[in-house]
């Protein structure tokens, strides 16, 4: 008894559909998978309506929309849910929002009463609008995922940039530390540390008296003398790191270097970073920088492109091939 | 057999929680119904990304969130969608959302392939974000209505609007005759005049050749030498507006009236409006007008606030009476 | 890197179900796509209740229900139903309801109080019962697209018939006219008319004094000694349409011409047309009409099939490609 | 700690909505409860199309829609959904569908391939239509409360059969015996008996060689020389019972008594019914007999009211007691 | 026109997922589909948590998961659910659960005031986990299939269990009777003595006197000096079983055979089974039985697999041919 | 204008129905609110099947299911399951899952690929089964309240185990510093520590060289001659917290002492703790301790109740009262 289905489809041929938030990463995802990007228009009107119209039709075709979510956050969102609502209406077969920054995944608990837990509400939306799938890379946490009632993969850059670290930087060092900003990311900073061979170390806010504004920050863990990288999820104002920063050169740190996937680089972020007595910056290109915040960084900065690792799990997707071993697992 | 229950409720109390896009309605609702506005934050952090935090629990109430959503749109839309979020997990016991200006209510059809309909993309979204109900006035198309899943009350200004005419300016009126400005709003321009007892007029357009940009208008109906009142259900740019203002004056009106529920007022909408001969504009609140706008119009326009309307509704609401016969139906 | 799947289906081959309503249609169809229709029982039992058996399994297959909602409205609506689970339950792979004539969709908004949207009704009820897309023609109104949550086709026969009218009437005509018998259809006659290059006329109609049985009548526009083109999407009982056409002949005009899309011809219609001053009938077998009522008409009226239309959209739907282009759109 | 919210319900007053199917059992429910019925409208347009139409508002109130769904099934059916709908649009606090015959029970399984299991369909569609409980009785099979999403009370008029024939025929038997005309009502047939304490008996029906449609009837069980009570859940088409009935002469029956408890009554089985030489038939009024009907058998048809039993349910539901203390449960 | 989708599926490959509860049965399947099974580890933590981990991708794969819901019952049923979440989280592509043994299904009504219908909360517990379809042998009801929302096979063994019966035993039968233990399974032992060609009998139960604990047992129907089959769905503890027996050889019977669907075999329902006069068990392996029972039935026990049932319609359902021919239906 | 429903309720009073899962939990409960709890069977059939039955009507009532989900875990999950349909059956008006200690709750991502999200699907199952609300402590994330798409309350016992340190421990201890026992944890040690106002350590735990299985444990922080409180969320089979206080003792410390929420205690956990050097245990009654296993600990153990916070929050769920105030929140 033989099946004679193997390798076959629920869809057609990929189309990815670029939003208008990162157009140079859908350019560089089609360029790996040798596709062009679906023609369309992305449209605002003067009473700040978005309106979308396809060029083609996607008719059971199997549509991946390229958007990621950072600032404008409303608008980034709002496009991407227009456009899933548009490709199930116009009969796409199966439709992946591939969201390589998702919109307020820190947004995932309720830590005090009386607040929202907006990670759901957008994962609802994203679900509502018609997504049959999603792809995202590092959520401030793992559970967003339990958020989806539908599947995705939750990809990760971490190995992307512990390859750049180990590749071009990890032997120029000095008795390298790995060091959290935050408790939270303690446990994943140990996951650098140990994929790096070096020591770990920590920045403990605690407040100080009743007053709830003012806090005291102390380093636990050995530093002195070291080169110091500092890893993070996200930069967002910037705020934490830089007290960071001088709470190591206080502590008597050597060089220090920064390492961290989504650079959403709010407010002054990108001066103050330049600003700061930074080695190295280490990021990733899943929220574009501005030509201008990039040119303040010179050749201190280096972005990993997530490119090539979201073309290989939207290439494994459509063809029905095994994500996980990508990563060896 | 007598039963012992009634005039009970399913919930507590009212709780009025006032959105940021339209603080001044919500404060009149407010003052109508005798009762204070929620205390909460409505915080929009350097990431765009926006907070909502209650002072008060609303275990228990019944919330009316107040939120129009004019522009910013997609700021407006979202805010209102975690603030449902946000009640809903606070354990609100029923939540109506009071949207007087509906966003995307044009968007309500696919009048060409491949297009969005948007219009029942954000009645999902204010279904999939926790409203039990919803109240609107005036949306493009009636059939909205049926876009919900969720009961809702779908109310007009039409009659605050003729009330107003009738009686502030009816009377001074010569040979007063009705204009639509598409067809498409031909059918309620009828009650309009039915209404006001008038003639009945409309600006046809239709394409020149081959040339889909072109386009021919005609007056069909007579306005030589009348007093023409112009309705519409917005004024968005104010184009179709101040061609047909145009038109008219071609055509031998005497003095234009323009009557409309949602002054939207993209673009520099309102400066082309008062650049024109208009005798007198007639609106009402569902879209707060910057004060700068209003200056421009001095006394030619007439706000006629829907509060007392969304005020009775809303009472009528909580305690289980009918709306229908707020309008003698 | 080269995907494989170019051209792949989530389903195996068509299948054509034909349910009781519109056999003829379905055979149109079948004969079109060079397809056999299933084979099935239909039965009415003696305690009214409708059983269905088909004759062959289905799993797997892209099933096309065809199956107009004409009079017997409820029984042709539960046929539907009812076939539409069996198919689900004998494991379909995808089943679309094509239903010419879509009952109820004229009850599609709340136009007064305590009123139903029936039209909402229906399709959650071809929701529930297990399509998983729609195909329909000219529905009252457009927005009962957003009714829907699966996709679907909202199909128009307008091109059908003004495609007619170019070919076979224009050129005999003198100056002619389109008319709308009724504000509401005002936009969709200026289409009719800018595509056959006519004025357009209106039939208002509006109450007189208090009393709102009685209604007086007015033409809009210009239709002395001209031929006259009378539009609508359907003909129910056939009063407003006598009216118009009394009317019409007062004012003067010459040859009365009369197209709408669904025949649905309640109460005495067939009789009543048939006695009226017309010149020629021009509508389409969305609903059949009965052989005596078409006997009443000999040769002055043509029927346009949508079978070509709707066979067009089966096979484009079925192999993943772009019905939009049928339209050059 | 106390609490003082005791006794208090979740909507406002009892409103009873009366379907068009039973009238007159909606209004013994209404004189039971000393309540009147909901003025509406229920109209049935030329185009087959039903209308209802609230004459007065049910915003808040705890609605019971009394309708029946027994030939023209579909239609009442229908008006059920379309009650139901606008019911929920117009904000009634809680729906509840009382449906003392619940049309296509005995569609409940798929007893062979390709067919429909309708029961479940009207289950799905009561519940998209808006019913928030359901009311129903002696379903064909117990089994049909679970495809219901929505709670509901499947309720049985046995105890009201069984405590007639108890205070009014069982003391002028002679040797009775209990028959059940069907093995799958065997089950319920010995609680029959074992309630009047007697013996059972059945009819066996099995196929006769190859040909499916000749069958051999034998009866199990000893039934010579005694008063026969045949009990089943509905008469549909009469022809069962009217074999068993032959059969129970031949094998020396004394007089036969026939107790079921829906008279559905499809075909001519009235008239079978009357020419039969049953000597009592007992029945309720799940399903009204239209007077002709009931004239053929004059009084030796006995009808025992279901409408005593709803109302006692339907007070308890909105009073939040018991309902199965009402059968010492 | 014609289409070049002929045969072609919505998923790959097939991949069959064996669950705990029946290893043999699922080795079976994979022998007679020529298949191996997937690698996956199930792990009871201390904790008693279950843990399921994939040793392969299953992404786009048309998985089966083999699992009966036998004793342990909860533990089998979660490790089924947790394996379908896994594999739906895996991106399969359609996900059948093959549930040999429905836990649960005899909870499929409430028969009594404040009681679950457990099937249906079981239904529902599959769906939710995220299986598209399912495959089931022999609940207690049929209707089962109507509490569930997504597609399946209800598949039977008696089929399978009346051939061995006539190949094997019937001829050396000395007037052979089929015997219900109970009214609610008299229409189907009529099915068996049917198509063996026998008479009926049933055993009766009756409570006696006021003390619903005492039960009376009567034979109706003849067995004097035959040969009884007593069949039924399963066997839990085997006591009603026990009492037939009995009452059978007091009634005179000759010998006593034994066949039905489920060997639950609860509580010492082995031993007793083992320790009664019966010639012969016939029944089926949809829940295995433990080797040590097994002994002590010696030849006594004939068990056909259901195995090739499962494949048939395994295989059928990938490619999406028809499953009822496989009874000739 | 003003509302009279002040302080109304959308249901009756409480009912407490006690699972068998946490009896002593229920008790304490009722009690507090001087309450009853529920009279319900509760059995285990000898086939495995659970089986409830209330012995008295819940219709209209505000109902508490108070059930642990410790072992054995898939037991008492399923009681609670059913428990919630029959609740729901029997026309509960609102349902509440008490549910002290969740389980699955550490099973909340995909930290691996092709395994389960289990805690998603146990918060989907206690939706299904019909709970309206749900209550738990400390759940592993608290993202998940995210999984639920019902509301409920996610509280915590640290606010009760700190008091107790505070008022108890606290001015005995030297040098205290809190210690956590995994990086995971280190946010909510720091809590802990800034409470308790002492400084903070952590155990890192780290894989050495490429054999996966070989850990290599370090302190991170100063414990050396200070008094060592070890802080986690549960103790399962007790394995990690046995390294950590070996670990500490090597490295110096005092006296140590640990506080955790669950005391789940999988395995010979009970016996292994109190084998070893701790001064004293604090845990809760959110899981029960087996009398024997409490027995080995002597006075060294101190369990604070849950039921007061537990008993707070239920009447102010029922009375629509802020829970949030009882944390000065």
């Amino acid at each position: 008894m033989n099946s004679h289905t193997h390798e076959m489809k629920a869809y057609g041929d990929i189309a990815l559909f670029p939003g208008t938030a990162s157009p140079e990463l859908a350019g560089k995802i089609a360029k790996y998978l040798n596709k062009r990007l679906c023609d369309r228009d992305v449209i605002l009107f003067p009473n700040d309506n978005l309106f979308i119209k396809l060029h083609e039709s996607v008719r059971g075709k199997d549509v991946y929309v390229i958007q990621t979510t950072s600032r404008p956050v409303q608008q980034n969102l709002m496009e991407l849910l227009i456009s899933l609502q548009t490709l199930r209406l116009d009969s796409a077969a199966r439709i992946t929002a591939v969201v390589p920054y998702l919109c307020y995944s820190r947004s995932d608990k309720k830590d005090q009463p009386r607040v929202p837990i907006t990670s759901r509400l957008v994962t609802d939306m994203i679900e509502v609008a018609g997504a049959d799938r999603y792809m995202t890379l590092d959520p401030h946490a793992g559970q967003v995922q339990g958020f989806f009632s539908i599947p995705g993969d939750v990809l990760t850059a971490y190995h992307t940039i512990v390859e750049y670290i180990k590749e071009n930087l990890l032997d120029n060092l000095t008795d390298p530390v790995v060091m959290a900003v935050d408790l939270g990311f303690a446990k994943k900073a140990r996951n650098y540390a140990e994929a790096l061979n070096t020591p770990i170390a920590f920045v403990e806010k605690r407040r100080v008296g009743n007053d709830s504004k003012a806090e005291a920050l102390t380093v636990i863990g050995d530093i002195k003398g070291r080169d110091v990288i500092i890893v993070d999820d996200e930069v967002d104002t910037g705020g934490s790191i830089s007290q960071a920063i001088k709470l190591a050169r206080e502590e008597g740190a050597r060089n220090v270097y920064l390492a961290f996937i989504h650079p959403v680089f709010s407010s002054n972020a990108a001066t103050r970073l330049a600003s700061l007595d930074l080695t190295e910056i280490i990021t990733t290109d899943t929220v574009p920088i501005p030509e201008a915040s990039l040119a303040l960084f010179g050749d201190r900065i280096h972005i990993c492109s997530v490119a090539p690792l979201l073309s290989e799990v939207i290439i494994r997707a459509h063809e029905g091939r095994s994500v996980g071993e990508l990563f060896d697992e």
